[in-house]
């Protein structure tokens, strides 16, 4: 791990998240929609209190905590750190303010920057990698969640008015051909990575053509205009029962208008650009596609052996391995084992990175994963015959 | 109706709602943690779209609507107006802002203020004292629901620290006896009234003596440490279930730290007053409550006939009476016909008023009402036996 | 209370419950299709435990009680008798056998047989009328559990060939006018009653004019037709909820087959009779009805008024009042105290009879109540201007 | 494919289930106590049907169906047959009667075999064994939803008395070390297999051990005592919550009596025999025992290429691999690719039989597949280190 600029990198990664938020009204910061989507004002405490929690109370012999009741208010799911907010309950806390949050911010980085001052402890530095790291994927559940917020506003606010997050096309087209073979998956190197991106292994894999380009939003308009949403045929069977139970049509922030298509951003309603990369797909949706196209997706081991050949790093994108641990995956003791382990069931891979994705926060390696029916992050498809 | 002052009034009443929220922050315009419970900011723009909508748009020709969006924002449950927000919906709109709001306040209470310098029209001058009425019940609700946003954040914020809405005593004991015989019940006179408080009519009263006194903390803490809660032989079976499936064993607010009950207020967490009078409690506790003491709650005529001899208006009270229609209740036609009567059903009376009404908002005549287990209005209890 | 026949009464009221069952096969006796019907089996059983439990546990020293486990099985609601099945668990109780359950009631049949015959006991007596009485209530519920359970078989099974219970007609027309002043209500006189039907008491009626027919299906038609299902201003609010969440569009067992109204009857599915009474609507249907026809229903207490002036006894017919206690209605202690008293909310009261009472069941001041949306019995509307 | 025998194996097959049954009531037959339980009545239908509707009426010109109704009744999820009863109401169906459904599998074993004299088409035959196949797995649901009835009967009635499927003990200890390298995994040879075990294709295997017996109840015991279902630590995230929500403190049919732990069987309510293969877990619970052994399940391919190395056959063992199509997996057109294929998302896959699997129905290629939560199969636990 490079330490030279940990301090450096902590107040550049701190700083981004702020910026995120920059555009938000007081009232954004506060509405938890639906129980996936927290608050902007809680990511911001929570990043917060991850440093505060794991390092501060550690590291400063004296460090006297900004407000007792952060703990309970500000803890996600680590239930070796004590009781906590219930995750459905996010949304009722109007108390500390949105000021009051962003002191807190100032306080932990204030005595952050004391201590990186001076710091040469090798497992606490390993620790605020990891809080940065943590930080990152806040910053982008914040994109997401903001999206979400301002989208299910009747109204559609702009966050943004030159934000462009799901505007971008493919910049390659044809399929790179895989040789059957055995192959090794998982982090190497002295970066940081996440837990579950190891241990490093072998694989073996069949022979395989991956497509180079992302489903678009024209080719998916052609499954719909099939009468995709209508064919049981193409559908796995929980994933029909979501499309009935829940009326869908079209992905997600897709609104027809007087006939034509159009798609809430982060810059406000929008034409639907046809040209542009397929956004906002739940697994079922991708595997329905994959289904009328007579294709399938790839594993999560098929895209990290092909991924050094296409470009990526636009929409997650959905894998067909399900979320699990690799051989000889170990789990920190305490409530850094918590990060990842506990959540390795009933969910998919999704590799890559997306527009929403903050610089520096992607690797192949890295493994994403989300239930089958979610698509609020920029998720998309990549196919392979 | 008294139109001699409707200009002053409208000003006084509508200067009060703003006086409620004065000590909130942002924030806590915003959520929304229980169906029932409404936005700070929606009641602000709901009040004031009663009069944009039932007054301006039809007494003022050029009338310009502040914004198109609020008709569908802002109309609560009036199907004649139009689509409307989802009521649990409520508090996942973050614009418009609180202070758009408050803009958009003070726009129609400009037009407002120049349509009644020369208003003669006698249905608008109606509907108006209707809208100002509407309002009250409002700004009741504003109480209430400010006083469960923050009660529900686990740091017990003040709203204001000198606040006192539940620390009231009783000023009279014992018991009025009523005669038998024939009583006229309902609205007479030629001030305001809802159209449930006519038409007014006779009916048969038995004897009874009802009690001067409301049930006090320290009397309901009896029932408490008698096992009240356990003995479901005081409980309606609805009751029962309600007790055992939310675990309820106290009063709304009440919360027991080392071995001493505190409540909520509004002044913040506060060590409970034994002689202060019970609040917050449903009709499913007062029920269990009089049972408990071998007595009943009065009907809602029986507390109407009584009401001369007892002082009222702290709490409202829980009667044993289903709110329906009264013989000859007319409803008005269209959108206005929605108010009152389509709600006659699955609710009990309340009569009285609380220390939340408004000033200038009682009558004894008055019927308010409210399921079964809702308590988080200023309810009490008042024996008959 | 007549004691002499007591014994053959009994015998008789045994053998009729057992009639009610004998079209049935096996495997009727077993499904609970939703919590609010009980299995055949259920009901045979749990009128037996009645007499087992309440009189000869009490009454016969040595009286060995048929079965241990029959106290959990077969307990309704009484808390002070124990334990019990869940409601909604009774369908999944495939054991007592059916063949179990009737040498069940063989057995109380000859212990209450040589009860009976020596029997002095006045407390006694007055409970094995309840019992009796318990059981007649039974019955009509074996009828209308009976038809929710063969209706719901996708293979509508004929229960009786020649049962005809729907298609009786009304026998007169026109209204009957009633003078305000005070009249007596509630059960006089030494026969059997129920304790909801006292104390008898004195209200005072308005003038009013009540509809000696009840609504027949043409008429009801008219009403469907006319858009009565899709118009909201006809409907209280939680009745338009209950319709557009179960999107009710006709009367309960009414099926539209090739453009014509069928419906379910105990003798299979038939055309609909114009002419015959309405049946089976819920109360949000018949308070609907009755704004679309600019009436409304009678309170309780004009029904018991009128009821001298018309025939009644084909439906239970909705009234505009909830059901609570009569003034002065006392509670038995202990659990028969449980029998009325506890369900005294959230329902509306039902007058008159219905073809599916048992004979020698019917009283003027019977007072039956069920919730709003409930509808599988035969339930009618009578009507008031 | 051996055809030569496949009359006298079709007649072998439909009558084992019918011995299944035998020991039934009548009631037994008709209850669904929760979604994923059938009511045995619908098994011997629905199995019956399958012959009926991919065999006779393709293959016999003049087939007569038995009756109409049998196609919407009894059609389990097949899309591409026609509608079908609601998976939920498959209880409330108490017609057909038990005697009406074995007349219909002797019509149509009847049909079967007067086709089964003749029949040359190597297409039905493949079908014919398809559904046998189909008809021995129903067979092993109809013995698990068997138990799960009369298990959730509050009397614990005895299927057999004599009947022993929980009490066999291991019969090998210790571990088998397999080393890594490439492997091959699925179905290969010319006997019958499901489309999911296909195609045959090569994994890479890391270094593993694997143990020759599965965990026994006093091992699980120790769990248990060791405050397993209390520590969060050591359960998934989902697990937990389950964990919780249903109270769960032991394996599926225990029941701790007087201090000591008993089973329901389907001989009846038993003492738990220590020393027996433990049995009725969720993955979850499997997940987490091995947690606390600080071991991990082995992958479905690890438990494959171990399989010959130790004796199974006595529970479906969980294992640590999600279901999901293998390479090359494909689905055959119409009905019959319904089969497997929809089902491949969020269910883990299980390996090996168990007791309650029929007799010539295992292959250590078969891929068996629940929700991580169900728990009424025959499941048991292999610890891999």
């Amino acid at each position: 791990m490079k330490t030279t600029n940990i301090r450096e990198r902590y107040n550049l990664v701190r700083k981004y998240t702020e910026q995120i938020c920059q555009p938000l009204e007081t009232e954004d910061y506060v509405p938890q929609p639906v129980p996936f989507v927290s608050p902007p004002k809680w990511h911001l405490a929570h990043s917060t209190w991850f440093f505060e929690t794991f390092i501060l109370k550690n590291q400063v012999s004296d460090y006297k905590v900004f407000d007792e009741t952060f703990n309970y208010l500000f803890n996600s799911y680590y239930n070796n750190v004590g009781d906590r907010v219930l995750r459905t309950d996010r949304g009722n806390i109007t108390r500390p303010k949105v000021s009051y949050v962003y002191a807190y911010r100032k306080y932990v980085d204030e005595h952050m920057n004391i201590l990186l001052a001076t710091l040469g402890d090798e497992k606490a530095l390993t620790l605020i990698e990891l809080g940065l790291h943590h930080e990152q994927q806040h910053q982008e559940l914040l994109v997401t969640d903001i999206k979400y917020i301002l989208g299910h506003n009747p109204t559609f606010p702009v966050y943004e008015p030159d934000h462009n997050l799901v505007d971008d096309e493919n910049s390659e087209t044809g399929f790179v051909q895989i040789n059957e073979g055995i192959y090794e998956i998982g982090y190497q190197g002295d970066g940081f990575c996440f837990d579950n991106e190891q241990g490093r292994h072998k694989v073996y894999a069949q022979n395989f053509e991956i497509s180079k380009s992302l489903v678009t939003n024209e080719e998916f308009i052609e499954f719909i205009e099939a009468g995709g949403y209508q064919d049981f045929n193409l559908w796995l069977d929980e994933g029909w029962s979501w499309v009935n139970e829940n009326q869908i049509d079209s992905p997600m922030y897709w609104h027809k208008i007087n006939g034509e298509w159009h798609y809430f951003t982060l810059a406000g309603l929008k034409k639907l650009n046809p040209k542009a990369i397929l956004c906002h797909v739940s697994y079922f949706e991708a595997w329905a596609y994959a289904q009328w196209k007579e294709m399938r997706l790839p594993t999560e081991f098929e895209w990290e052996i092909a991924s050094y050949h296409f470009a990526w790093g636009k929409r997650w994108e959905w894998t067909n391995s399900a979320y699990l641990a690799y051989p000889n995956f170990t789990k920190a003791k305490g409530a850094v084992g918590e990060y990842n382990g506990k959540f390795m069931i009933n969910t998919m891979v999704l590799r890559g990175a997306s527009v929403a994705t903050s610089p520096d926060h992607s690797r192949n390696t890295y493994r994403n994963f989300f239930h089958t029916n979610e698509r609020w992050q920029y998720t998309g498809i990549r196919l392979v015959k």
